[in-house]
C-alpha cells in the first residue's frame, strides 16, 4: 500500500483525529496555545515516532515528510480556537478517533512485517502505533493513560494486528482486505464505546 | 555470554520478576487486564528496549524475540488472575527483582560495551537497563519513581555497572566472574532491603 | 561547528544550567541524592538523546562522550549539597537556562540538517532538543510540563530553529550569524521572563 495517495490520505485523516482528541485534552487542561499544539502533535505522532525508532527508520516520518507534523499542529490550532463549537462535533471526533485506530494499526503493523521484525513483535508494534499517541497524550496532562483502565481500545488494535499479520503470512495483504481489516477495528471499537464494554479488572 | 541457553533463563528470571512487579503496581491501581499486562510488558521490557534504541540494536530484542514479550504477559496475565494468592508471594517477588536488577545490570552493560560505547555511557546504559521498566511503571500508574525517592536500587546498579567494566576492560569478563558480579548486586540490594537503608535527602 | 572547544564549552554551559534546573526541581520534590543526580541527567541531556535518537546518531552524545554526563552529575551533585546557597543563585540560574536554550536549539537544528532531515522536521528537533530535558524532568517529578503551560519559552526556541534553518539554507549558517541567533534567543526569552509574557489560554 505504500505511497499510494488513498494511504497517505488515511494516514492524515488518523493524525487529525487523534491530533483533535490531544488538543481537547490539552483546551481542558488550560494549556497554553504552545501546549495544546505539543500535545496535539504527541497524540497524532507519537505512536508513529515509536513504531519509526523501534524498526530503525530514522528520522521518523514525523520529521521527514511535512505534511504530517503541519496538519497535525493545523488541527490543534483549530480546535484551541473553535472549541465550544468543537464540543458539538464531540461524536465526529470519536469516529474519526475510531478510523485512526484501525488505519494506524494496519500501517504500523505493515511497516513492522516490511522492516522484518518477526509476527509477535510486529503486532506489538502496530498496537503500539496505534496507542502510543494517546499514552503520551495521557501522560502530559498528568493523567494515567485512559487506555489502561477501563475501555475496550488496545485489545481490538492488538487483535486487528494478529490479523494483519495472519493475511501478509498468508499472502492476502492486499488492499481491499487491509481495509476490510481496518474497517472491522473501527466497527468493533464504536460498538464497543455504543455498548460500553469494558475490560475486566481484578476482584480486590 | 551471548546466545547461551544460560544466559537466556536468566535473562527471562528477570523478565517476570519485573512482570510480576509491575502488574502488581497495575492491578494496586485498579487498572484493567489490558493494563495490567501493558505495565508488566513495560517494567519488564521498558529497560532493555530504551538500551537498544541507545546502542542502535533495532528492533530491541523485546520485538524481535516472541519469548521476551510473551513471557512478560504470561506472568502479569498471572498476576492478574491471582493477585490474592500473589500477596503471600512478596518476598519472592522481591527475592527475584533483586536477582533481575543484578542480571539485567551485567547483560546492559555487556551489550553496550560490545556495542562500542564506551566506559562512562556503558555504565549508564547498564544501570538504565535495570532501571528503566521500573521508572515506566511507576510513570505509567501516575507516581514519581520509587527509584528517585528513597531506596537504595539504582546505585546498586551503577555501581555494578562500573565493575563489570573494569572486569572488561582487565580482560576478565568470564562467565564466573559476571555471575559473581551479578549475585554481589542482588546481595546487596537485599541487605540494602533488610537494614532498611536509604539514600540521603537534602537538608531543607 | 563541530568540534570546536568553542561549540564544546558553550554545549557544556548549557547542559550545567539544564542540570542545575533539574536538580533544583529535584530537592523540591524531596527526592534522594540519587534521584537529584538522576533528574539533573534527564534535564541536561534528555533533549540531546531525543535529538540523537531522532536523527540516528547512536549512541547518543551524552553515552558516547563522558564529558556531557560527568558535567551534569556534578552540577547535580553540588546543588544537593549546596541548595539553600543555591537559592541565591536563582536569577543566575535563569539567566544560563536562558543561554542553554539559544544553544541547545542552534546545534539541534543544525545537527538534523546536517543528518539530512527536511527543514520543518529539522526545526521540530532543534525545538525538541531545547524543551526536552525540562519535559522529562517535570514528568520525572510529578508535574504537568511547565512548557506547556504559560510560558514563552519553546516558542522561541522554534522560532529560533526557524532562523538557524533559513541561514543555513541561505548558506550563511557561519559562527557569527548563529552566535546572534543563539543570543537573540536568549535576550527574547529573558525579556519574556522580565515583562512577563505568556502565551494565550483558549476560552472557556
Amino acid at each position: 500500500m505504500t505511497g499510494s495517495y488513498s494511504l497517505l490520505a488515511a494516514d492524515l485523516i488518523g493524525v487529525a483525529a487523534f491530533a483533535a482528541s490531544g488538543a481537547s485534552a490539552a483546551v481542558a487542561k488550560r494549556l497554553d496555545l504552545f501546549g495544546v499544539g505539543f500535545v496535539g502533535f504527541v497524540a497524532a505522532l507519537g505512536g508513529g515516532i515509536l513504531r519509526d525508532l523501534v524498526i530503525g527508520s530514522v528520522p521518523p516520518l514525523a520529521f521527514s515528510d511535512w505534511r504530517y507534523p503541519v496538519t497535525a499542529v493545523f488541527v490543534s490550532v483549530a480546535v484551541f480556537y473553535l472549541h465550544p463549537q468543537f464540543n458539538r462535533l464531540r461524536r465526529a471526533v470519536l469516529l474519526l478517533d475510531a478510523a485512526g485506530l484501525g488505519l494506524f494499526t494496519v500501517t504500523g503493523t505493515l511497516k513492522a512485517l516490511d522492516a522484518g521484525v518477526p509476527p509477535v513483535g510486529s503486532c506489538l508494534v502496530g498496537m503500539l502505533t496505534a496507542i502510543g499517541g494517546g499514552l503520551a497524550r495521557d501522560l502530559l496532562t498528568g493523567e494515567i493513560p485512559v487506555v489502561l483502565q477501563r475501555d475496550i481500545y488496545a485489545v481490538v488494535a492488538l487483535g486487528g494486528a494478529a490479523v494483519v499479520t495472519g493475511l501478509t503470512w498468508l499472502d492476502l495483504a492486499g488492499r481491499v482486505p487491509l481495509a476490510i481489516a481496518a474497517a472491522a477495528m473501527t466497527g468493533v471499537r464504536l460498538l464497543a464505546l455504543y455498548r460500553r464494554w469494558s475490560a475486566p479488572v481484578a476482584a480486590p
